[in-house]
């Protein structure tokens, strides 16, 4: 019989997260039941959003439980059917979570969804056309809501979101200025990802008045709408160039998920420039995910959202990855590779 | 000649502003030229907004020059016309500043509004039916925008703003709770303006997680929307009760007037709450003044906002008033009776 291996939560994490917090097991695939599929995960995403759900604290999504797998989405392959609409090598996307195998109930909808990898590659269906694409989407199209011409930004410019957030803002005529960590990234966000410009935030050495300085350069219309991943120094930097009527998507604060809340610095602009400060989870607005899907989807298979990867190789080799991303280390969509 | 007297900034606040910071002065009041109306004020009206633009720093407001009459709502009556849409005897409201005179060129729409005293008293025009009543009714219908049965709340609670806040909330079924500074505010609040409840912050001696805790006894189904006046920690407090897609609208920031900018705790608790923070401009928003003049109107008329007035006399008092009401003396509406 086959085995399963599983990475498992041991222990919450005091400040920084640790590989000491995982623990890999292993374990037996169970009989499937009438309605059940059981899909081997080929590749394995990594996002920020679950080391907020490591912490025991309220959180917008439940904290993850110790002692059962990491929750996390997955693409695979279907390797036996008892459901009707699934059959074994169907290529699918879903939450299998930090595994080589999930037997997933595919009676209740959406928790399964086939796709076509005639031109979009399955891993990208992690990516760019998937929860990461649609969260650039969402932030985008529905909170900033930009007109053609106006200057957009995003920090993690480089990352899965960002790389999407630069497509999709170039193909509605805006201007977009990405922040990220470190020369090389901000070269690939430029020559590769279609930014205007993108400015490294190390080497202003969390001097929120330099960044804004060097902001002001890269926006000099202003900044019409932001897209927040990471809060702390580099938003205040960002509210200080941020324009009348300007509207922030906020959809990470990684920089403070270790410890103490990091503060925004001046709230008083929020009033000062009339911005629309909006905090979102993807998961919340399924609404919108169609028509998103679809459009990253053309943008990928056109070649205009060329999203880079850092691929890690195999189950056990998830947790020092995930620990990397969360430190910047990662280049673009952070994936396990398990097959 | 009748002779004007003035009250002009005279220079620019070092921290807290002083009454050394005003000038009077008196000046002949030039003859009328076409098009042209002189208005005697009756009532002055101070407000929170007139202390940002006593700074020389980026505000949404223009900044007052020095030498100038500084700005203000004033009701009064028309003394002399040149035109003719207006005559001698007309009650009228406009932005006539600090003086008791003031010479108006009507030819410009919506300087001049000429208003009926029979059910509103004049003085009701410079708040409950003035700016003050239409700022608490856009940041409630149009950025909260409750649904009956939420709770919302406000700072400030017993001034100007936050009764009529109240009173429009409670004609749209909500539960309404407010924070306020000191036991006779508080009792004001909940007997004369029908606030359900309201929290006497100087119990709390900057406690941000005591005043939550109070906050959750007077809100027991959390905060579904928020007006915030004031800032600092108890905004921060009120963060910590906001409900999932909860709304806070932004019209004052005054803790933080004097000097260094008041920083928010936690921002993240905009993304894990999933809220909505914007802020707003009353004067930006024209179109909505007709529907929300007339509804606040009905609501003084009918008895159901009672809004309290402290009254200071004589121009000479103004700066004195000004600075008091900064510092929460006043009680309800702040007026200077000029005539």
């Amino acid at each position: 019989m086959t085995k399963n291996h599983q990475i498992v939560l041991d222990n919450r994490p005091k400040g920084e997260a640790t590989a000491a917090n995982f623990k890999l097991v292993e374990t037996d695939i169970a009989p499937l039941q009438d309605g059940q599929v059981l899909v081997r995960h080929h590749y394995l995403s990594l996002d920020p959003y679950m080391r907020g759900r490591m912490n025991d604290s309220k959180s917008y999504a439940a904290s993850q439980p110790l002692g059962e797998v990491m929750i996390g989405g997955t693409v695979g392959e279907v390797v036996e059917s008892r459901h009707p609409d699934y059959a074994a090598g169907d290529q699918v996307v879903g939450m299998g979570g930090w595994q080589n195998y999930s037997v997933v109930t595919a009676t209740q909808p959406g928790v399964l969804r086939k796709v076509d990898t005639t031109h979009v590659p399955l891993s990208a269906y992690l990516g760019a056309v998937g929860m990461p694409g649609v969260t650039a989407y969402y932030g985008l199209v529905h909170i900033i809501d930009p007109k053609p011409g106006q200057t957009v930004t995003v920090t993690a410019a480089s990352g899965a979101v960002g790389s999407a957030y630069a497509a999709l803002a170039k193909a509605r005529g805006c201007r977009v200025v990405g922040i990220a960590g470190g020369p090389d990234k901000c070269r690939y966000a430029v020559e590769e990802l279609g930014f205007d410009a993108c400015l490294d935030y190390r080497e202003y050495n969390q001097d929120t008045y330099a960044l804004a300085k060097a902001l002001k350069e890269a926006c000099p219309d202003g900044i019409d709408g932001h897209f927040e991943n990471v809060g702390g120094w580099i938003m205040d930097a960002v509210m200080l160039r941020a324009n009348a009527f300007s509207r922030m998507a906020v959809c990470g604060m990684i920089a403070g998920y270790d410890g103490q809340p990091l503060s925004m610095a001046n709230p008083a602009l929020i009033l000062i420039n009339r911005m629309r400060v909006e905090g979102f989870i993807v998961s919340e607005h399924m609404q919108v995910w169609p028509a998103a899907l679809k459009e990253l989807g053309s943008l990928v298979a056109s070649g205009k959202l060329r999203a880079r990867e850092s691929v890690a190789e195999g189950l056990s080799a998830a947790p020092e990855a995930f620990l990397g991303m969360l430190k910047g280390q990662n280049f673009g969509k952070q994936l396990v590779k398990l097959v």
